[in-house]
Formats: C-alpha cells, sequence, structure tokens
C-alpha cells in the first residue's frame, strides 16, 4: 500500500470537525425534547437552523469534493473494506448526495415538513386526514423531485431507501418482504385458529413509576448499557440520541397501570445505545465511527427488546426480582403466565404497540402504500380508502377512524418516505444475528438464565459495533452468518416460540 | 438623523449570529452542569472549544471592524443614548478588546485556567495552597500581559475590571467601598457587643427536598419568574443561565436539614432569570438585549434575595405558607423568630454563607488582595499569610486552614481577577435601586404583606431590564435614582434592619 496523501488526513479532520458540529446539535436535540421550556421553542429552532447551515457548508465544502478527486486514484489501491477505503466510499455517497440537492431544494423542504408535521398532528388529534392531505401531496411532489435529482437505476423508491439503508434495493427488500409475508400470514392466522387467548391481566396492575424506574434501568445496565457514559430521561415519544463517544442519551416513558410501556421501551432503546456506545471512539466523526444503517441499528434494539427481553430464559432471571419489586401486582402469577402475556399474538390498529409476529405486516402495508404514493400509482387522496381496505385483507379489522389507521405515524410528515421498511429488516436482521451468535457462542439461554449478557454483548459489538460503516448492511450479514439477508431465521424464531404457546402444529 | 446605514443592518446580522451561536454553547454549558455523563466530558470539552472558536472568528471578523469604521461618522451625529449609538458604543469595546488579545494569547490563558481549577479544586481538598500556587503565580503573570495588551490609563485592574464592569474603574470603587466600610465596621462590632445571639434552630429543622422545591419554586414564580419561559434544576454549585429569549435556566441545591440554602439560593438565581427574562427579545443577540454589567446583574439578584426576600413584610406573606408546608418544623416559632433567624449576624470564615452585614467585607478583602498581587505589591506565596492576617483585623478571626480561608473560592483559579468587587457594587446598587423604588412606588411593604410584586418587577423592568446595555452602569444608577452610587443607601437598609434585631443606638 503506498503512504496515506496528507489530503486523506484533511479530509477527515475537516468531516471530524463537521461531526463535532453536528453533535452539538444532538445536544440541543435531546435538550429540545426533554428540558426545553415551552416559551424558548422559537429560538431553539433558530440555533438548529444554524448548527444546520454551518454543518451542511462544512460538508458540502469544495474543499471535501477536491480531497475525494484527488485520492481517487490512491484508493483504488486498496482493498475495499480497509479502513480509508471504507470512509472514502461512505464519504463519497454523502457529500455526492449533499452536493447534488441544490440548497433552495433543501431549504423548502426544511419549511415544507415543518410545517407538515404540525398539520399532521391536527389532522390526527381532528381524525381528519383532509387536514394532512394538502402537506402529504406536496411531501409527496418533494420527494420524487428528490429522488430525481440524487438518481437511480430501476426505482424512484432506490433514491430514497438510500438515505436510510446505503446499499439496499426496492427489489431485494419486496422479495424478502414478500418471502417472509408467505410464511408470516399463515401463521398469524394458525395463531388466531388456536382458539387460545394469552390473559395479560398482570401486566395492567399497578406498576408505580420510581419502581419502574428502577426495574428498568437495573435491566438495561445488566445488558450492558454503561450509565456513566449514557442517561434515561422521559420523553412523550422514547428516542436514543447517541451523541458522541461517553455520551448516548436513551428515553421511555412510564404508565403506572401498564408494565410493557416502559420496561420493553427501555430494553429496545437500550439495545440501541449499546451499539452507539460500542463504536469505536477513534473513529469519531468519519463514517467508520458511525452505525452501518437504520436496519442494522434498528436489529440492536430488536435483538435485546424481543430476542432476548421477551424470551424464557431471560424471565427465568428476571421474574423472581420482578416479583420482588412489585409483590401483590405480581402475586399468584407464575413465570409462564408472565411469559405468555407479554407474548400475546392480536392484531391491532397501532403498529407501535404491536405483538412480534403481526408489527411486520404493519411495516409491508406502509412500505407498499409508500412506494404507489411515491410513483403516483395512489394519489394522496386515496391513502384512507387504500389504508382501510388493505388493512382489512391483512388484519381482518376495519380501522374506525384514520388515527387509528394512515394518520397514525409521525414519519410521512417529516419526509420520512423510504424509512418503514428498516423495522422490519431490523426485525429480520435480529433473527438471523441472534441464529449466527447461538451456532457461535453456544449456549446463551444459559447465560440468560444467569442474568449474564456479556458474552452476547461482547459477540456483537465484536460483529458489528466495532466496525461502524466498514461494511455495508448486506455484506456484515454474509460476514457473520454466511448467507444474505433471508426471511428464514426469523419465521423460525417466531414459529419456536409461537407454536408452544399457541398448540400449534 | 440621517438614514441608517446598511452596514449597520449587515454589523448587527453578523452579530446576531454569532450570539447564536454562542446561546448553543450555552446549552451545552447548562447540560454539562446539570446531565452530562461522567464519561462524556472529553466530547463535551471538544464541543465547547469549537463553539468557542467559531464564535470568536464570527466576533473578531476583519468585516465587524470595516462596519465599524464605515459607521463611526454617522454614529457621531447621533446622541449617545441612541439605540444605534449605544449597540455601537458597546461592540467597539468588545471587539477591540477581542482583536487586540492575540489567538495564542487565548489558547494559553484557556489552556492555563482549565488546568488550574482543577489544581485549585486539588489544594482546596487538601488544604494545601501550594499545590495552587505554581498557577495562581502564572494566571497572574497572564493577567498582567492582559492588562497591558488592553491598555489602561490609571490602574492595570481597570483593564481586568472593564471586562465585567464596562466603565467602573478602581478609583471609584476604592472610594466607594472606603466608604461603606467606615460604616459597616462600626455597625458589625456594635451587633457584636450587643450581648444578643439571635438563634438559628428553627432553620436546621427537617425540610424535605420536595417540599423545599415546591415552595421554593412557587416563591420564585411569586415574584415573577416565568418558568414557562425557564426552569429551575439541581446543581452542586447554583447558577443562572440565560440562554435567550424565553429560556432562562436557573440552579440550586437541597440540604434537607438546612432551609436557607436552597431557598434564598432559588430567590437569588430567579433574581438574575427575571433580569434576563425581561430583556428585550427583539435586541436579542446586540447589546441592547444583553445585561447592563455583572454588578447590575447582582443587584437584581440581590434585591429580591435580600431587600425582598429577607424583609419582614415578605414573610407576613410567607410565613403561613411555610409552617403549612412544614408544619411539625416550624411549630411553635413565630414569625418575628422566623424573620430573626434569617437575618441573624455573624462573622464567618466563607463567603458565600455569610450574611448581609459581614459578606461585604469578604469582598473589599479580596478586593484588596487581588489588586496587590496584580501590580506585585504582594507576592502569590504571601498570598495565605496575608488573607489570615487581614482576616483576622477585619473578622477577629483566624483560618485554621486555607480551605476556610485564601482557597475558598474558585474565581482565581478561572482567571477571573476583577470578578469580585462586582458582587459588592450588586449590594449597593440593590440598595440605591430599591430606595428609589420605594420613593417612586409608595408603599411596597403593603404589596410584599399581599404577596404582590408585580409593581416591583414591572418598575425593575422599565427601569432597568429592558434597557440592556443602552446604558452604562454609572449612567443607569443616576438615571435611576437621581445620584451617583453611594454607600449610603446600603448602609441605611443594613441599620435600619439590625438595629431593632439588636436593640442596638
Amino acid at each position: 500500500m503506498t503512504m496515506r496523501p496528507a489530503s486523506y488526513d484533511g479530509l477527515i479532520a475537516q468531516l471530524r470537525e463537521a461531526s463535532l458540529l453536528g453533535s452539538c446539535a444532538g445536544v440541543l436535540g435531546w435538550d429540545e425534547r426533554t428540558n426545553l421550556p415551552p416559551k424558548g421553542s422559537e429560538l431553539r429552532g433558530n440555533q438548529m437552523a444554524l448548527l444546520a447551515r454551518l454543518t451542511h457548508e462544512m460538508v458540502t465544502s469544495p474543499k471535501i469534493g477536491e480531497a475525494l478527486a484527488d485520492l481517487e486514484s490512491w484508493v483504488a489501491q486498496l482493498p475495499p473494506d480497509a479502513e480509508e477505503a471504507a470512509n472514502l466510499r461512505e464519504i463519497r455517497r454523502s457529500y455526492e448526495r449533499a452536493v447534488k440537492l441544490p440548497n433552495a431544494f433543501v431549504e423548502e423542504m426544511a419549511r415544507v415538513t415543518t410545517r407538515s408535521q404540525g398539520m399532521w398532528q391536527q389532522a390526527r388529534q381532528e381524525k381528519n386526514f383532509q387536514t394532512f392531505q394538502p402537506w402529504l401531496e406536496q411531501i409527496l411532489k418533494l420527494k420524487r423531485e428528490e429522488a430525481a435529482i440524487v438518481g437511480y437505476s430501476d426505482h424512484p423508491y432506490d433514491a430514497l431507501l438510500d438515505e436510510y439503508e446505503p446499499g439496499a434495493s426496492t427489489a431485494q427488500i419486496t422479495q424478502v418482504f414478500r418471502e417472509l409475508s408467505a410464511e408470516l400470514v399463515p401463521l398469524i392466522a394458525a395463531i388466531q385458529q388456536s382458539g387460545i387467548t394469552l390473559s395479560t391481566d398482570v401486566l395492567e396492575g399497578d406498576y408505580p413509576t420510581d419502581l419502574q424506574q428502577q426495574f428498568g434501568m437495573a435491566a438495561a445496565k445488566q445488558i450492558g448499557f454503561d450509565f456513566d457514559a449514557g442517561r434515561l430521561d422521559v420523553t412523550t415519544h422514547p428516542f436514543c440520541s447517541g451523541i458522541g463517544p461517553g455520551d448516548c442519551r436513551i428515553t421511555t416513558r412510564y404508565n403506572p397501570r401498564f408494565f410493557n410501556e416502559a420496561f420493553f421501551g427501555i430494553l429496545h432503546e437500550a439495545g440501541h445505545g449499546i451499539y452507539e456506545q460500542n463504536l469505536d471512539a477513534t473513529h469519531f466523526g468519519t463514517p467508520l465511527g458511525q452505525a452501518t444503517s437504520l436496519g442494522i441499528h434498528e436489529s440492536q434494539s430488536r435483538l435485546w427488546e424481543n430476542q432476548v427481553g421477551r424470551s424464557r430464559p431471560f424471565w427465568d432471571h428476571f421474574f423472581p426480582k420482578l416479583r420482588q419489586m412489585f409483590p401483590s401486582t405480581v402475586a399468584g402469577v407464575s413465570p409462564d403466565a408472565f411469559y405468555a402475556a407479554i407474548n400475546r399474538v392480536q392484531p391491532s390498529f397501532i403498529r407501535v404497540e404491536a405483538d412480534e409476529a403481526t408489527y411486520n405486516l404493519h411495516i409491508i402495508l406502509r412500505f407498499e402504500l409508500e412506494q404507489a404514493m411515491l410513483t403516483g400509482d395512489l394519489q394522496a387522496s386515496d391513502l384512507p380508502g387504500a389504508w382501510n381496505e388493505r388493512f382489512r385483507t391483512m388484519f381482518g379489522l376495519t380501522p374506525p377512524d384514520d388515527k387509528l389507521g394512515c394518520l397514525q405515524d409521525i414519519h410521512w410528515s417529516m419526509g420520512g418516505i423510504g424509512y418503514f421498511p428498516t423495522y422490519t429488516l431490523g426485525n429480520l436482521y435480529a433473527a438471523q444475528f441472534m441464529e449466527a451468535a447461538r451456532e457461535q457462542l453456544g449456549d446463551l439461554d444459559g447465560d440468560f438464565r444467569a442474568g449474564e449478557f456479556g458474552r452476547l454483548k461482547q459477540w456483537l459489538t465484536d460483529s458489528i459495533h466495532r466496525h461502524g460503516q466498514r461494511y455495508r448492511a448486506e455484506t456484515l450479514c454474509q460476514r457473520i452468518s454466511g448467507r444474505p439477508l433471508s426471511h428464514r431465521p426469523l419465521i423460525a424464531y417466531l414459529q419456536a416460540k409461537f407454536t408452544p404457546l399457541y398448540g400449534l402444529r
């Protein structure tokens, strides 16, 4: 390998500075959702806009283009997953996307999506789709423009997807979702026809907020979230914000009469947080210090929330502690009954409340509809009708209003078209990674029963976290599991879980 | 008046942007002291350094110098306290100070003061002045250099003072402090010889933290702190951070066995906060939207904490509420006894715990010693001896160690030489302003007895807050009270309070 050119180091220094400034916006964004006094929101908007503008100026500086051009012939000699090659690959991808979009377009998008979030909120509250419809139309128009500007070879949706899941294609996701659906739908049907309804009464007892917090924090700590490098706070909409090395913050919301919301929310966000906390800090500010994709990020949260957190061995360890913490609420409930309660399958209207099996149908529905709207096959005005019809077919239920239907999610109002599939990709990757972990690490259930999660966490760090964006998602998947992404591990996992619970087969 | 040149608006826009970026650092600084996970401190240091650098680049941009030069002849025609004239006067002051100091000097100062705060902390903990001495020497050397670079006509201390109290002079402060001292020392002696010791037992009872918070927040709200445009949080070292319009945050610390710490701390910080919240938001980012000086800022905190918060009429209103909130702790204590307890005068070692009378002696001591160290009349190595000797003369007590002596305050380790006198200036201004308010508003005590603070708050806003830096402190004082700053109102206030409490005369 020829010596590393000085222009590479210069490029990296520039990007680090832009990321550092971006991380300041990360703090302000977290603060906005946790602490900002109501009258401070105009100032916060101005602060965020200034930081965004300054950061954008840094990442689209012509100097970056020049350095990338300079380094082209040098990087061509490197192996494709060498540190510098991977960094340059991803820097080029973001840079080209960023410079393609004219400033006026970016500003228009920011303006429309800011207004449209407010209108979506109002429409949702009023259960009146028409309030939101003209804004959705504007967003779709802008996203079509964006796809055209960014460019694509096959499907305009690819251009949008690329922002969240670099390297993924609409065709490939369509294929794997179709295969998933083909086995998932009969599984859910079998569950519904089993005649068994699992009781969730134990989850709806008395769970004082402060004790939930104590219990949730202890569990998050035990699976590996480092509270010396992070925090847990309360917000209406839970999230994880990886601000930078040593500072990753998660949030949750407590319902004093329902156990799942905070606890599985905390495990979920802690899963995201463990990924952020175990990125390689020496690469902070460059692609190698950043998460691979939203799908891979979601695989980490789903893995800890579901694959681990809703497993029987996990509760072998935690149920006695739960009983200690909430003695009267859990009194007389067996570990088996508790395990059944947290795993009940029940088609329902709201995605974020869905169980592990039906959740993916919610995603497939959105994935199909947003493609149709982008191409124009579906008009925005026809969305409620199309949603309800498709929902009836898939879930056997008709949403009584659009709040429980096509107005439930914020994503489209934020311009996040192409975002939804990453949730089910996360479930698929989680299952495939967990299968590989079980093959390579042996008796993980024994670990969980003993409250020991360090081996799994270390394996995830070695296999995924520490690489940052060195490998694209599909390469990572191949390296870890020896196979491309498939629906099979998730189906096998769901079948193994629900067959005994619902007396199937 | 000739038309406002476009270069004026351009200059203001540039400064607003720099202030907006500075306000982002304000959020990060607040977060650092309230929420930052321990492992995030390196990242936070890097973020703060970047924001400081970018802001410094903005405020020292040659464009600002050019605009100032351009506008010189135009501004000469304006009345000196016209909006634009005042803005340009203060912009010029900061700009000239900022560009005079070479970058290398600023960086060296930042480096030394960062290290030296750590060494001060260690020295204080170990009660070992020698650990801190070489750092104090370096700081003094740098501050002498700073004074020389910035320039002064009379005393090098003037150049440092100017940063905190623009327009004030060492000679003038020396004079007013001397006059104050001449009457204060005999007053304190008379109190000590009165043979009366006021009991503070009631303050040291059981005050649960959550109830203290509730009580303190209610009082802060009642005097006029707007919690829709601010917050109250907990920190080891209480402070007020005015981030910008609509966002001003105060902190306190709770001692469950001592009432004063949190309650009077909250009133104090709320006083600062009310100033910040009532600056003119349309001038945000320019001198007219910023507080006049540290002395004037402190006058607002002291006024609410002491002049109002430790007054008998205030407790006519609040004592019944206190008794309701802490029934067993306050049971059997009369309002008079409570009022006496919160006003006990007692010479003591620690400035921040001092009563209203002896507090100012703590400041005079520091003001004298830091001048002597700056000029070289006092060597850093001789500080502990000089401190203890002077302390004995002034307070009749000898500090048993340097933690209770010359190592108690953080200011010198931060390079804050010239900062201390603003505390007593605050007390002096508070008394003089309050005297004027009583003259102009009539029966304020009647307001306080009724729990009504709106008239006083509005008067302070009209007289002080809304002007920002339109007037320098001494002009403001003259406008409000018709006289230059004097020791008399403070002495008259202290005599009126302590004569009955200690049966003097």
